[in-house]
């Protein structure tokens, strides 16, 4: 490609509104552009990235077994209520009606449209199992779309889904599933790792998410340092108390607290533990006979939403009791409570069921009770894993302990089971010809969340630094004052032809700019290889040779220039 | 591809509701299935081709030095209501708010877009000329969604935009884009024809269409039997008279004719040539003034509503007066109308200019004159083209006869001019520093709508034919009871293994089927090559090669087939 028949929108200064390392160097590099909020025109260089991400899912797809068809991205709203999550699903499922009035939405995932499609056209047993897949452009209407393609209203996915007779196929196109993103991820040439995760709101019994590895992401990963063992901080899960609870040494007794409002105010101000301290969060409850819920863990550690959400009782999503409510209930605010004379269900975190002589709220504003033992002073509440884990912490197969990492969601593979079978009737006749419902399992990837998290992970203060894998081209060429000098040019143009010649994808900075400006572009877009041509190296017949990633330069004769890039490229 | 690994849908039953053959296979043949009216999932062989006219699209804008880009399909309404197009595009147009109540469209087309993204992105003369394009999902709300993927809601479309600050530009552009459309419906296999079109609703000042041919067609072309000269029937410019008007040889009289209503009646009931009469139409005008327009043709020949759509004073788009509106302004109906005594503009055809001696109504119900002669009888309207061409006549070139074929367009290209830079704003810097209006062109194929329309073309009473270059399997193996004969088992994965090394795609009917539903379905689906493998071919030593355009069979030694099939896959 010459850069002069080219579009290309580069940018010195950071743009405004731009949050994030990928978004700003997207819009610096001229990736993309935006068209109006989470809606963004990918320009030619971020649409090469975007293709070649693309075409590694295919390929890993297609190996894997997959088949891969298209539905369409305007879906008929009835599927929807058919489901179940016409009511379910919030304001980022776009409704409309078209010219006579039907309800449609603009599909943010399809798993209406393909079991609607895989019970009209799989009868038996026989055509399992089955595993479909597209590449397709899809719209959620975000409440606060940002960061870019991370997180638009309008993103290309690859959506798959897997229909089975029995569990274990399920499992082994889960696990085929889960290969192939490994496969996908390794091959794109990025740091990543599957973590077990929560099934949200898509449903299902057994989930895991892929996260490219990046300091700026999201998502806290905890990890075993010992084995695979790996999860979001959301489902991570907590090991059980090795020692027993130790008998009570002390008395109740309840005690003036008037300026300690906070766990660590009270650690401070009379000389506590603070793993001899409990904090007591009110959730709301989902009946009326129990509209608020209490959840007590240690004082050093942090409620896990997620888990919490799941408890008997409470209303999901999760939603945490306003200080009004608090008070109304329990006469108290939310930095005096605990666990004694607690008038609702109460829910503790198994760290806490082996605590003794700790301190609490007295659910008296400005009071605490300090030396609270359990069955002693009050009843032992049911115990759970309701709490974050903590780095150091062993994991739960025993094998290593946890260490944190940050990372950015770029897939994420479900067993969904009948979830939605069972809603819309998806079933085929097995061997002894009767009706059963399908399970099913589905694997999605952010496709153009990959490019912007491929970014986060992969940039300087320079600009981005691609993997040779989706780098939007493979190699510049870079020739210094080419409009000056007619050796510059016949040497440059003819490189640009043996290297295509060569198969290799080229960016050859034709335009008449000054070196400062071109060394500049090209190291922002990110190209893995550079070659400089100027007078002086064709005096010494070598040209200048610069890796992007490494920095590192070298001279290359020119008679070896292809052979030599040939190796260098991945 | 294995089958029993596939999702084959095949079916023996003409669908109810598929008008055309191409809807009807494709349903049979299991490329599609209906989502909702005009919405469509695309079923793993549909996709197939779907993917290959995609890629030939691709390869072709490439070559012609266009770059590709994706724009989102959601697109701001603002950029419509700046374009002037919010108010002119009709319920096609896919209008809806999102969460925060702003305006919304569905892409039908991106000219809107494109002209925002690239007035601000370019801003000198330096980076023109410039095309851009995109392979996209695109949705119109037909009022009438039909003929499957031909007229569907949701389609797949490449759209292509061209900018330049000079006609000669543009021009070569325009050549370019002409030349690519040929050379990919060429490559495509097809026999279409590039006719000169109408602008229509986007507007500009030169315009053709690409047509498939096909008896089916929608779009009636006429072409010259001694040039290149072709143009839609909308657009045929008919030859103007070679004869002068003939002296009158007979007085005007006012017939009684109460049973004559057409001038077919006309004809008969009163020995006329049907070249001597006259038709009178009755179209709205575009001012309060003249609320009506008479438009006078021949009797034999057709009113051309494209041509007439564009007369002065002719309200756009092109309405009929209702017999109502006729007889208030007349006072007579639509059976009985001429151009004597006509209170209103009128136009007649140029063929109508050179006619003496004729008949047409005599704007009194039940009553004709015979006899006209313009200027004796009533002053001579304007004239102009505003009839449809007919077969034989000579083309405007003068290098040879109009005939007639019927085509499906599949693809348009147009010299825009100013029509949306203007609108848009959109400007660059010329040499001199001073800003111009861009220049533009665009140019449009319908990528899904080729997959039907090649099989409009290419198919026979068994199923579709496809052209080479994009069936979706190149070969099927036909393994004869191959769950009874181990040979054949063996010799068909063998076939199968040698001919994917060899690069060919294959369709390898591995199910427990009967020979009878496995060659129904291999050409239905309309595979190019079959190859059958039973007992007695391997007693012979001979695979039975089938060629499914020709139906040509023939004997081929083993160990020549994948020879033998490498030469015979275009």
């Amino acid at each position: 490609m010459r850069i002069s028949q080219y579009l290309l929108s580069t940018q010195k200064e950071t743009p405004a509104n731009a949050e994030v390392i990928s978004h700003q160097l997207m819009l610096r590099a001229g990736m993309i552009r935006r068209n109006a909020a989470g809606l963004y025109s990918w320009l030619p260089s971020g649409l090469r990235v975007l293709r070649k991400v693309e075409a590694i899912v295919r390929d890993e797809m297609e190996k894997a077994g997959a088949v891969e068809i298209l539905m369409p991205m305007v879906q008929p709203g009835d599927l929807w209520v058919e489901s179940g999550r016409w009511d379910k699903f919030g304001p980022e499922l776009l409704r409309f009606v078209d010219r006579n009035n039907r309800d449609f939405v603009l599909g943010p995932t399809h798993e209406e449209v393909i079991t609607d499609l895989v019970r009209k056209e799989i009868s038996s047993y026989k055509q399992l199992p089955l595993t479909l897949y597209q590449i397709q452009t899809k719209f959620r209407d975000e409440v606060r779309p940002r960061f870019g393609v991370m997180r638009a209203r309008e993103f290309l996915m690859k959506d798959g889904y897997s229909f089975h007779l029995d569990k274990e196929t399920l499992d082994a196109t889960y696990q085929a599933m889960f290969q192939a993103y490994s496969n996908i991820l390794a091959r794109l040439g990025l740091e990543f790792r599957p973590v077990l995760a929560d099934t949200g709101s898509i449903g299902g019994s057994m989930s895991h998410e892929f996260h490219v590895l990046a300091q700026s992401g999201e998502d806290l990963l905890a990890y075993s340092t010992g084995s695979d063992y790996a999860a979001n901080i959301e489902k991570a899960e907590a090991p059980l108390p090795t020692s027993t609870r130790a008998a009570a040494t002390k008395e109740m007794s309840l005690v003036d607290t008037p300026n300690a409002k906070t766990i660590e105010e009270l650690v401070e101000q009379f000389g506590l533990t603070i793993e001899k301290t409990v904090k007591t969060l009110i959730v709301r409850g989902d009946t009326e006979e129990a509209p608020l819920v209490a959840l007590l863990v240690r004082g050093d550690h942090e409620l896990n939403e997620t888990k919490a959400d799941k408890l008997p009782g409470v209303l999901s999503p999760l939603e945490f009791a306003t200080e009004e409510e608090i008070r109304a209930a329990i006469g108290a605010g939310p930095g005096s409570l605990g666990p004694i004379g607690l008038n609702m269900p109460v829910f503790i975190d198994h760290s806490v069921a082996v605590m003794s002589d700790f301190g609490a709220g007295a659910n008296q504003d400005g009071k605490h009770y300090f030396g609270i033992n359990w069955d002693r002073d009050v009843t032992m509440p049911q115990a759970a894993d309701i709490r974050n884990v903590i780095e150091g912490e062993p994991t739960p197969d025993g094998k290593g302990t946890y260490a944190f990492a940050r990372g950015i969601e770029v897939g994420h593979i479900f067993q969904l089971g009948t979830r939605y079978s069972q809603a819309m009737n998806a079933t085929v006749l097995d061997e002894n010809g009767k009706a059963q419902t399908l399970l099913m399992g589905c694997y999605g990837v952010g496709v153009s969340r990959i490019v912007a998290a491929a970014i986060e992970q992969n940039h300087d203060d320079r600009g981005i630094i691609w993997p040779d894998a989706i780098a939007p081209f493979k190699v510049g060429i870079l020739p210094m004052n080419m409009h000056k000098s007619h050796r510059v040019t016949d040497i440059a143009e003819k490189l640009y032809q043996d290297l295509a010649d060569a198969g290799i994808e080229v960016m050859f900075d034709d335009r008449k700019e000054r070196p400062g400006v071109m060394f500049a572009d090209m190291e922002l877009i990110g190209i893995p290889h550079t070659i400089v041509i100027g007078d002086r190296n064709i005096d010494n017949g070598m040209f200048e040779y610069k890796n992007r990633r490494t920095g590192e330069k070298q001279d290359v004769p020119m008679d070896q220039i292809v052979e030599f890039i040939k190796n260098a490229v991945c």
